[in-house]
């Protein structure tokens, strides 16, 4: 069996809070019978968690659990998971006292589970994105048409007061439903892979405030992506379908009780994950390789296997509701093919007397990046002071930077001139595009001129990115416009992501990291295309340092393997300059929740710890065998309740 | 510092020899003092390792060593890695002990090595595949013109006594010098990451042995390849430069003594296999993934980067290479890019119409898969009994299937009929093609006609393979046709694997595959280059059942992302079916090389055994402190000396 033969032990980052109590509790389940320690569970639900003696680790408390017991969520804030197996004797008996039909149906269950979080996960990452394509092409058409009528007083006003709507809209679900929604959701994902567990972040709140205030907050233009939303959304999914449905509903089924368990769970969410980025991407492969690099250390190959197959499926769903749009069934979706920012069709190449150029633009990447991570953290500073205050103030901050960013895309395109038209593109009608996406965006110009920031910042950010990866145009953005665009796009991408609306980190450093390297393409006189995409990979080295995973990713959204080579290249100077400087941005978060995630590297000063420096006394002991009828310490009660209703 | 923080544990494949010797081990190494045990290892040195009374649990012998002891080679056949750190006092002493421009040189040292890795296994790879090319495309071009002379008698006994005789030298080659390097290498190095290290695997002489032997026999048109090779030749490339060279050729470096031990040495090694991958298909990121799915049991995200900053060098070097060959210089090798099968100029479009077919593929694929790895099984094991009557037999062995191999490719095509050409192509002069590569192989037929057999089996196997996959040539290889060149691939790949050469596996693999996918689709009116494409996925997840990383190296290698969901659909079906009769075919050469490789999925009984099941008496027990100048139990010589020289 799967789960009965891991043994992997990965880096342990629960261990650490449970280190104190590890002992006594494994002692006790090696010697306590099943039954016993069932009818104890129930009683202590009943009772709650009250009169805690125990000694306090951390802030707000610490608890443990073994494998088999199942988790509570309501009354500890922090929870560690223990994903390691104590292969003791009444885990022995358990599983040998199972029936062949028992681990079949374990087996067939796991596997069903797996590929219907991959269906799920499609189905809702393609659906999001449909929500977004329709809801902001409403707006920006009717902007667009608004203009065209020289009405542009009243096309400011609709512009900004639908972008404050959607964004008070997504603030507010935020703050009065899931207030776990709020931001990425990859730093929640990798500490409950990492044996960390938060309160509520996979509730089925969370989940519904998450689908529908990420597709507000991408509608409202702010700069802000759905990709690190859409792997908590994965996440959720993966462990509500795990539990069988939310038992504070009343929804939940019997049958699934061998996933009650945290290392079953954690499996069945770490495909979630995978296929949350899958979704997102349209990258399976890029997915698995997420889940293995950022989210999870307890590794094996079974879980490869088995995610890789979730994100298949993903793969698979998303690919035939795309073949489906083809035919214009989707609104204003577009005919987007697989790939998101397909630059197959480009010939980049590249000689010898490219690579300084590029190994600039990797060191400048990665010293950006360090800067957007430094950066991130003193905001997200101030930001806790004006969140802590109280719902209204979250939700006047939203609005307050929604502002700022409608008046950024609205009023940049404003000051720049406009340029005229490449004459082979006049004349083939291509410039300028009136209408919802293209390269050559009309905007108060005069006929055959287009306004280049309008391309950019008055659209969607896919289509700003797929503008600025756009090869052979190297005359449509001048030098002082992609600077502007830059300085703008990395300040909201820094201002936005603390607010209170489902936020990912990837879309703003993509934007920003593009519009610098297009920024020093053009400066150099080099491919401005192929500088975009180096410029981009160096800004995900430099912010979230992952490598391998991000390299396919990239690959997956382009479609250039021949730019394979420079790619890695990129990653490897900016991630290893970055990390002169400071941590993964998604480890700073995670430290700044205080979610007691534990380093790769150990401290120095942690080699000398012993357990006295982390423990106080009494210590408290048990016997060999121990008497099911005697009262537990209390501080053992809440290691073992049943109440995951509320995730 | 990485390899201190190091606390994973993997599957532990290594551990299972150790067991019975592991807790007085660790227990000895708390206690021993560091002098004292150095002292001891000199005088074992001299001693050898006579008189052994220890238990006995293998055939031939096992041994155990802690991650500070050097690995000896010599004496006993099998040893048992340990990769676990044992943070005992002596551990922390010896780090607290260094200072930081010791901690700052190995830092330093194990990137640098990681990279010359790369450096080394690029060039290797990419010299190789230069050999090959002149050495097979000047064998070809001389037959091919001795035919156009209408001399076919002599062109048949120069086709094959050059085959005869290139086989006959890597024969040679692999039967007096390095008896390691016959086969493929991944079995070996597989078992060797996951703690079971072979005699002279990684030694000087397998790796020259590999390289040359590598060269002649896929030069000879055997059906066999060189990525298998490429994955031991980067092994062994690692050891060689982890350890400073071989020692027994005097060959040394004393500064190098910080790799002297098994978890750097295994580090390194990871790292090599996957340059290794990356140089043989030109795929770093299947590197990456290669050593992560099949490899190794023991990962953590350090060695994941280290790996990616090596295959990416490999990258690196080739396409500068390649970009460098472009000009002509290097002879036959052709202008051919970083994308060994470049599908993606061809438009392949699938409907949901295709999909039974290509589950139909699907299934097949794994039955046929697991088939080939049963008949393997059995092939080598009547291989077995011819191998061990001697050298001379080895060679003749191998230059009798070069004979078969060579009448099948030069008979098959003298049986087939020629074929007109397509008007079209025969008008702009594309067919058929006299010369060395091309679809249309003119093979003894009038002019406007071409012998499509000697297209596939008259050539490369990289060219034939080329010829698989290329669309839009539906009609090129008929029915029949195909069907006997798939027949006599696929039982020449399995007579050809176990004789006396570097043999790889993949190359007939994804061969008869991808002429098997090619058959079905002629047969069912679909996309025939499509159908090669996806027949070679099929075969690949039936024999190797790895998923993740061929899914990858199949996308590097034609570089057609938009395939990928019908990818990895094929994959995740034909693993499954496969997977239903045996095992992955590495993991069976593995057993039967008699390698105590742990399984991923323990065996039910193995659940009940307890440590005297495996373990005979008497028990020797040290106490806690053990006098130095007592003389150590005979049985723990073995483990503790510092003969590395051999590897």
């Amino acid at each position: 069996m799967a789960a009965g033969a891991e043994s992997g032990s990965g880096r342990g980052a629960g261990s650490a809070p449970s280190t104190p109590l590890a002992t006594p509790m494994s002692a006790m389940s090696t010697t306590t019978p099943m039954s016993a320690r069932s009818v104890r569970w129930e009683r202590d639900v009943e009772e709650g968690c009250g009169g805690l003696e125990r000694p306090l680790l951390l802030r707000r408390g610490t608890n443990t659990t073994s494998q088999m017991a199942v988790v509570g969520a309501n009354v500890c804030p922090i929870e560690s998971l223990d994903y390691e197996i104590v292969e003791n004797d009444v885990y022995k008996q358990d599983w040998r006292s199972r029936g062949k039909i028992q681990i079949f149906h374990y087996q067939v269950l796991k596997w069903v589970l797996a590929l219907l979080v991959g269906s799920v996960v499609g189905l809702i990452g393609f659906f999001s994105n449909i929500a977004v394509e329709n809801i902001a092409g409403f707006k920006l058409l009717l902007t667009s048409n608004l203009m065209l009528q020289n009405r542009y007083k009243v096309a400011f006003l609709w512009y900004i007061s639908c972008n404050a709507v959607l964004a008070a809209a997504a603030a507010a679900l935020c703050t009065y439903i899931g207030p776990a929604a709020a931001g990425s959701g990859i730093p929640e994902v990798k500490a409950y892979l990492n044996g960390v567990d938060a309160p509520s972040i996979l509730a089925s709140t969370t989940l519904s405030v998450k689908i529908v205030g990420s597709i507000f907050g991408v509608s409202a233009g702010f700069v802000l992506g759905k990709e690190g939303p859409m792997v908590h959304i994965g996440a959720c999914v993966a462990s509500l379908l795990g539990q069988g449905g939310s038992r504070k509903y009343g929804f939940t089924w019997n049958w699934l009780r061998y996933f009650k368990n945290d290392l079953d769970r954690r499996d069945l969410i770490t495909c979630g994950a995978a296929a949350g980025v899958a979704g997102a991407f349209r990258a399976p492969v890029g997915g698995v390789l997420f889940a293995l690099e950022e989210a999870t250390s307890w590794w094996r190959n079974a879980l490869l296997w088995r995610t890789f197959s979730t994100t298949a499926v993903v793969a698979m769903v998303l690919r035939s509701l795309i073949e489906y749009c083809r035919s214009g069934n989707c609104g204003l979706f577009g005919k987007g093919g697989l790939i998101m920012f397909d630059v197959s069709s480009q010939v980049t190449s590249y000689t010898a007397m490219d690579l300084p150029a590029v190994v600039l633009l990797a060191v400048l990447g990665g010293l950006l990046g360090a800067l957007f991570n430094f950066l991130l953290d003193q905001i997200l500073r101030v930001y806790s002071h004006i969140n802590e205050k109280g719902a209204p103030y979250k939700i006047v901050l939203t609005v307050a930077i929604s502002l700022v960013t409608s008046c950024c895309s609205f009023g940049l395109p404003w000051l720049t001139a406009c340029t005229p038209c490449p004459p082979e593109l006049a004349a083939s009608g291509r410039c300028p595009t009136i209408g919802r996406s293209g390269n050559f965006k009309n905007f108060r110009c005069p006929p055959g001129h287009y306004n280049a920031m309008a391309s950019l910042f008055l659209n969607t950010n896919d289509d700003a990115i797929r503008n600025l990866f756009s090869g052979g145009t190297d005359s449509e953005f001048g030098v002082p416009m992609l600077l502007a665009f830059f300085a703008a796009v990395y300040s909201l991408g820094l201002v936005t992501y603390g607010v209170a609306v489902p936020a990912g980190l990837f879309i703003p450093v993509i934007l920003s990291g593009a519009s610098f390297g297009r920024l020093l393409g053009a400066l150099t006189g080099l491919d401005t295309g192929l500088f975009a995409l180096l410029g981009a990979a160096s800004f995900l080295g430099g912010t979230m340092r992952m490598t391998v995973s991000v390299c396919v990713i990239l690959l997956e959204l382009t479609n250039d393997l021949l730019l394979l080579p420079l790619i890695m290249l990129v990653l490897l100077i900016s991630k290893t300059v970055a990390d002169y400087f400071n941590k993964g941005v998604y480890e700073q978060i995670v430290r700044m929740k205080g979610l007691p995630y534990l380093e790769v590297h150990g401290e120095p000063c942690m080699r000398s710890l012993v357990a006295s420096d982390v423990v106080s006394g009494p210590l408290i002991t048990f016997s060999s065998v121990e008497p099911s009828s005697a009262s537990a310490p209390s501080w053992t009660r809440c290691g073992e309740r049943d109440t995951t209703g509320s995730r």
